[in-house]
């Protein structure tokens, strides 16, 4: 299998949508960037990498860290974080809010800016951020293979200033009592974790144990079980895309996880982990070429889980 | 392969369940259904078939049908019906009527209610109900490749006389403009094609054709395009399980959709159908001890989409 | 005291305004109606009356008739009434029927439709429609002192034929068993309530037993205890002008009920009753130049109740 | 006229009720106030003071100090307060978050803690939150004519301490761009105007240029122009009692403001101001015996605007 020339396609026939979408505005240090980048990258199960643009130019992988901090509070809790957060789509942005409230603080899933924020506060466990901000950085270059890997400072401090929305989700949780860390320690955890800077390279390595069975086929580690694997993947299909979750599954069929630096991490289950990023966003905050060229090559290679 | 004992481990263990779901207690014809049923079918795309419990004995398949009629739907209009329905997750149930109102009587999916009266407007197309009926009925029954299958009036009769809610959300959807047809002629559809009266093999063998690419395996028949066949199953996997939809695709791992008759069917792609069926539901409106059933199977089995 | 000149001079300035409202559409029999109609009239406790322009001219009195029929259902079944309605401020429009679900079929109060529809339910009370319509035609005739008092059969059919939103509501009181009498009886006397035609003349008669303790001072008539007509007056001042009841209450300051037909009841407690009409409505679907009048008229004369 | 016997009369009634009610259990310093106190005094626009029970204790006033703050804002920006805040009804607690995410961070009243937190805003206009504070004990001083009303700072401090709720809200305030100071700012005069310490004959002393257009009819001071005061009021009737504002003016048919200390304040125009006070709160976070003793001092004086 070589996806040379099938990348070259697809990243073509993407670039083409660059101009539709929309860079995201409200972190200044997020505005900057040049909406006309384009990268993907495939990472298969048995080690090899194909590239197509801007895959090894580094962006700030944002929402896309939560599949990494659910990872490692699964691996320190189990099971019984699903106590503290559900598992079920919220629907919408606009009802998240009145789930929250309705459901005595219990986020709807773990993908969702509340759900994130809980499960920082798993991760914290008493500790000082920066402790727990190292494991992540560290658990994170460990999945990708590389100790380059790393948080961009000035990202985290804009999200930091303007993160009034995060602020309020967090105090809002802490009245229902489900934060046992202090609310400015939960957010600067995950202000940093959103700041995680990395390439489509980077972020499809460390993503392949999702392809494979909670292993990273290449280093032989056992991250989690098999079974969790499966679990984080059909979270990421049913919640991964914001309020367009339902509509990616549909048109793409593979689980997947967007930030709104403009990258998306996508897994094919038994094959192949996908990272593609441009930083134009559609309406539903998800990147627009990026996504266009995920169902182009999902279309062309026949990679649906359905 | 054999699947006799496996069914067999399935069942006993499931049936140990029983007690503990709720008959659906609010359409009268369902409410005097034996608790104490359960009963399981696999259907494999090579056309072999195993059982175990009452897995020939009818029931009332309820919202199972919707994915039946989204089909003939999707083959009549194509594409266009999305213009009619979304294909998001609705959150939860209280949402559904706030989002109709928000989102102008667009139906989020075309398995909730709402949704699924659309689809029935669109069968509809300006013709008696009597006519859509038929065609439903003949439709489920070349699935089913038996000419038995047939609707129970008495069911449609009493859904008919007990469906404030279904009177409700459709002359909702008519003040938004977006029936077609009378709201009584879109209801006597809805109210019939849910009172089809099935059986577990009956059903597993008329949801083959959605683990097959959509081409019935044993006819040759192609019932709808392979990509069509793979993003049904995906809106069944997003939101084919009421509220629970997400916990299901966490838990299980397959595209499903449930009826409150006590019914569900599930799909293993390329390799088999299944239908479980057992009258007690739980909290969420779904099989209590189906949907154990269909864990333990797709655990044993290794059955999962992730 | 002499009302003229002023209300000539209110009607006059309030008529500059009338291009800027907007006739209701949605009933086909009231969109024909000559938006630049405006009428008033003023009758005092003592029985003067004092007039301005088409204060003679019938127009339907749509949500105005729920003061009639809420008074009258108070009267049959008194307090219990409460067991079935609240006396809250619905907040918004769009918020009635999600808090209609939420608060288990208890419509928020008896002048959003829902509530006035389990008024109807309560008056009904196993009767024919038509016994109950004329009883509210009766009563309302007398309150007028008028018996040339009459409902606008075409209106009333127009309304039924466009009623969609209005069925909606009537079959999700039904679903929570709100509702003892067959929906589209319930439905026949609410479109035929507010298919009442009356002039401005007519209806300030008609209210003036809410400025005077309860009694119609004209006749001696207590027509209901002087506690209950304090009471109608809270629930028309904290609910009676939809989703602008606070802004009205804020800048008019008098208790009143307004109707999409044009037409607003206002009560000056121990002084007089108003009625002002003019079909343009504004955006919350009260009578603009209508507000507007009231709101100089209230000013001029000291009329408010704070 | 003479109240001293009535007053009694109802403070004996009304003391029945004190053990049904329950204390505000969130704010640690309120928990531990004595449920069984009760006091109740009436200052008439001539300057009588007639008292019963506990009316010279001080307690907390919570958030009967929102309708000082808004008067002193109404007097800095006068109407264009009105551009930040509405006038309506907000429906329910339930929907406050939610329509103030609809409505664009435009919190529905000045009564709501979303609105408060805009009015403290506005008073703050750059200005340190010392300076602010002072503005507004020095304004409820001159109000009361007492300069040894306080600010309770262990109130103050708790209330920050376990103020989550009210951060949330702040942030999200501040995520619409609806602040022009720091949160912490706002914040921090909102928790000390709460925790602003009075007795019953302070408080209606306080609230009496309410009663008399808007003129300290004692000092003879304009405090707001009538208008303003009526307008006011028409808030207290509409808005002031959370989601119980339509119920109490039903019932008692008076402007009022509550605080979860258990106090209100009432206004009977032209007449008198009414403080009572009894820590126990009913289901809606209003004084339980309070309500009780405010509906028969109504009903046995006829004070009733309507």
């Amino acid at each position: 299998m070589d996806l040379t020339s099938t990348l070259e396609r697809v990243a073509e026939r993407a670039r083409r949508h660059l101009t539709e979408g929309h860079v995201a505005g409200y972190i200044p240090a997020l505005a900057r960037v040049d909406p006309s980048r384009f990268g993907i990258a495939v990472v298969s199960v048995d080690g090899q990498v194909w590239t197509a643009g801007d895959a090894r130019m580094p962006f700030s992988i944002q929402s896309i860290s939560k599949v990494f901090t659910l990872t490692l509070a699964l691996g320190k809790v189990g099971q019984s974080l699903w106590e503290r957060i559900g598992r079920e789509p919220s629907g919408s942005a606009f009802n998240s809010i009145v789930q929250l409230e309705r459901e005595g603080g219990i986020p709807r899933n773990p993908f969702i800016n509340a759900g994130a924020i809980v499960v920082t506060d798993v991760l914290l466990d008493g500790r000082p951020p920066r402790t727990t901000i190292d494991e992540i950085l560290g658990f994170v270059r460990r999945r990708a293979d590389d100790p380059t890997v790393a948080i961009d400072d000035e990202v985290a401090r804009s999200e930091s200033e303007t993160g009034h929305r995060n602020y309020s989700l967090a105090h809002f949780l802490a009245s229902f009592g489900r934060l046992r860390n202090p609310v400015d320690d939960a957010l600067s955890v995950y202000f940093h974790q959103c700041a995680l800077s990395m390439n489509c390279v980077q972020l499809a390595r460390a993503g392949l144990f999702l392809a494979a069975g909670g292993r990273d086929p290449l280093t032989g580690e056992q991250v989690v079980a098999a079974e969790r694997a499966r679990r984080i993947n059909a979270l990421m299909l049913t919640c991964g895309h914001y309020d367009a979750s339902g509509d990616v599954a549909f048109r793409i069929g593979l689980p997947g996880k967007s930030g709104v630096g403009g990258g998306i991490l996508a897994v094919v289950p038994k094959r192949a982990a996908i990272a593609v990023w441009s930083p134009g966003l559609n309406a539903n905050g998800n990147s627009h070429a990026g996504t266009i060229a995920l169902e182009l090559l999902a279309d062309e290679m026949g990679w649906s889980v359905f």
